[in-house]
């Protein structure tokens, strides 16, 4: 592929415009298969939460009433733009989304709501559905490594490069040339925006950040094939997106191995419905009380030994108000965990309220550890220390949190995921699921990119 | 007001929620008259522009067919989120609309879209319509004073607090009180984007930066009436807006003597459809040719001697190869002012065929002025120094350019320019005109703001 030797956005646009279905290895489109169901399942998971219904109220009211693409949560249709913004929403509200650990950056939420709106719209396959997805998990997550941490530590970086994620996927299928899939790299980047200070007063930025990413990409994607330009350099360029929003920007990383190392296979399935950055913890916290039979009230401390960054965003999180900000709380993950041995998307719905998870929380202390912070984030290493009544100091260590390349899930437990996700908010009934989960799972044979769930009238 | 004791965003907030109208001088009030009807003007002068056009098509494609707000350009309605979105293109494309030098921000192409479309759909009074745009202002201008040089060296000031300021204008529609004022404010800076870099290659960008920021700025306020919460400090938090996007902050400005300095009287008008950042040099060449009777081919090199942003801003356009690049060309505006007197809009449309223009813009350079440094962004004083075939060395200063509050337009002037703007794309005949511009300065009497032009059926 020419693509190869370009580098900067234009290699970017260059390799996302012209990858061709046989250039992708058969376990590229295994996971990016799974990538879609498990997103689906999150997208169902945001049926009910308040900040997406805000947003749904707000599109019904600047939006038609009608259209090619499909809402999710409400069995209606829309116009792509607003298709691409409900779900992108309702699929980052659960904390249950994908996540792609070296890049930081949830690709799912913001890929998928903008291809399948487009997808739909445009009548286009499965596979150049899939196809289209593929690229933009290796664009974003790669505009995304290249950002850095420095970018991530107050950008929330599935806002930012998540834009210019959606822009790719919706301009595969759209059909862009590399010239006109750089301008829509161009617009999205222009728009990217994404701040992590909401978290601090438990704010609903976040599923809305996806939204405006996933919505504004799939509108840059649009303009470009319209003739419109965006910037030619805007990861790169002396006023672009590394110059104004990041301070270790390495962009090298923008055409890393494109075409040869599939960052899509690196993303990981999310298993505790919280904030990723407490999963390596909770895991360890897991494996510990299995291993030495302890239950929640023999335990008197836990030290989480993390990564610093886990410290910037859950640091922001004293005592959860919401249950949002439950989930960004390492006190309440791990309280839920030992007292409940899950801390699943039900279960959080109760922390609140749940004395015994406040007491154990208050029990749980974070510090930074050196080996989990030189490996991070590359991997994500989990490491707790707990202290017992009886006065034992256990140790315990993940090398990769569930869901990770090396410890996915199932296609079963995907499966078993998503059903749990549709029941939550009552979005999908078990004969709606089984009936669209294995259309999903046929994705990549289907003509044409169809619902995915009945209509409201149906 | 309480609200002065305030600081920070939840400051702001206050001071742009409690606003009330006898609080608001009657200097203020006239001023602002003058600014929606210069605004006006700008936003028909975009008609025909292609990527004002894509966007409206767009908008076309994605939005209702109809609805409360009005498309000045195309006579069509639509909701308040795109008309706030087309209007603001269009009145950001042609580089008539106005600007507050000190934050180097336009507000008009931000405020007046969001504020018109909310007023028409919420049935508002001409006068709420205006106090709206002040208090819009007043908050967009010092939140982008706050962000100061660096963030505008990188970030387009007027993608990024535009949005905050079409919040508040927003909001003030909607009766928001200061608490919810202050999450719409959190809900737009979450979203706030516009990067430099587009300029390089003369992309389309600018426009657009406008349309998000008036169309974001827009939902975030009616996503605030709805309970939507943003971020309460998303201005100074630790991983707000000026953490993460400017280097010099001061967040003592956000406030600054809100209720007695009225910043919206210290925004100019633009006279030259050309970057502000030209305009105290065509003064000044202007001035100097008329005092000594030169003619353009009497003059073999001109300095124009101007602050650094205008060298970081302009320095990116070497030689231009369309009509919006050229308006970022010193070169070619003071070819146009040396040549025909003028750098009107209609100037700027020959300008790229016009080699006597050409050749004038080859004997342009500029250079930093250490006296017209240290006066920016406060003052835009103009210096040029002109060498003459016959050997002469001129000089000539102009203290402010004309448009600013020193030397400003009539109200005369400001319909010849309103008149000139809508004959230029054929947006609407004179006779309309007259009607537009009559309801315009009627505005603080309207008991309801209705139309500006008629339909398109009508």
């Amino acid at each position: 592929m020419s693509a190869i030797h370009e580098s900067g956005s234009a290699g970017l646009a260059a390799f996302a415009a012209e990858l061709r279905p046989e250039q992708v290895p058969e376990p590229v489109w295994r996971r990016a298969e799974e990538l879609l169901l498990d997103w689906f399942g999150s997208a169902l998971a945001g049926k009910g939460a308040r900040p997406v219904a805000s947003v749904a109220d707000f599109a019904a009211a600047m939006g038609p009433a009608d259209g090619a693409a499909e809402l999710l949560i409400s069995r209606r249709r829309s116009s792509p733009l607003f298709a691409a913004m409900i779900n992108a929403a309702a699929s980052h509200v659960a904390e249950q989304d994908d996540v792609h650990n070296g890049a930081v950056f949830h690709p799912g939420a913001v890929v998928f709501p903008a291809a399948l709106a487009a997808a739909q719209a445009l009548r286009r396959s499965g596979a150049e559905l899939l196809l289209a997805a593929i690229a933009g998990y290796e664009a974003g997550i790669r505009a995304g490594e290249c950002l850095g941490r420095s970018h991530y530590r107050v950008f929330h970086t599935t806002g930012t490069v998540g834009g210019i994620a959606a822009a790719v996927a919706t301009g595969r299928l759209l059909r862009l040339d590399a010239r006109q899939m750089n301008h829509a790299i161009g617009t999205a980047g222009t728009q990217a925006a994404g701040l992590w200070e909401f978290l601090r007063t438990a704010a609903d930025s976040k599923p809305l950040h996806a939204a405006h990413a996933s919505a504004s990409g799939l509108a840059a994607a649009y303009l470009a094939r319209d003739g419109f330009r965006g910037a030619e350099r805007i990861l790169e360029g002396t006023q672009g997106m590394a110059a104004g929003m990041s301070r270790d920007a390495d962009l090298s990383r923008l055409t890393d191995q494109l075409g040869q190392r599939w960052a899509l296979l690196e993303t990981s399935f999310k298993y505790h419905a919280s904030c990723r950055h407490t999963h390596p913890a909770a895991d360890a916290l897991l494996q510990l009380m299995g291993q030495h039979g302890l239950s929640a009230r023999e335990i008197v401390r836990v030290n989480a030994k993390v990564h610093v960054a886990a410290l910037e965003v859950l640091g922001a999180v004293a005592r959860p108000t919401t249950v949002h900000q439950a989930k960004f709380s390492m006190g309440t993950v791990l309280g839920l965990i030992a007292c409940h041995g899950a801390a699943g998307i039900a279960e959080f719905e109760r922390a609140l309220d749940d004395t015994a998870v406040a007491d154990f929380a208050a029990r749980v202390a974070m510090e930074a550890d050196a080996e989990v912070e030189a490996a991070y984030p590359r991997r994500w290493i989990g490491k707790v220390e707990v202290l017992t009544r009886d006065g034992r100091r256990l140790e315990s260590r993940v090398e990769q949190p569930k869901g990770d390349p090396g410890n996915t899930l199932s296609r079963a437990e995907l499966e078993a995921k998503a059903m749990r996700l549709a029941a939550f908010g009552g979005a999908a009934g078990p004969e709606e699921m089984r009936l669209a989960l294995a259309r999903l799972w046929d994705m990549r044979g289907a003509a044409v990119v169809g619902r995915l769930l009945p209509g409201e009238r149906e």
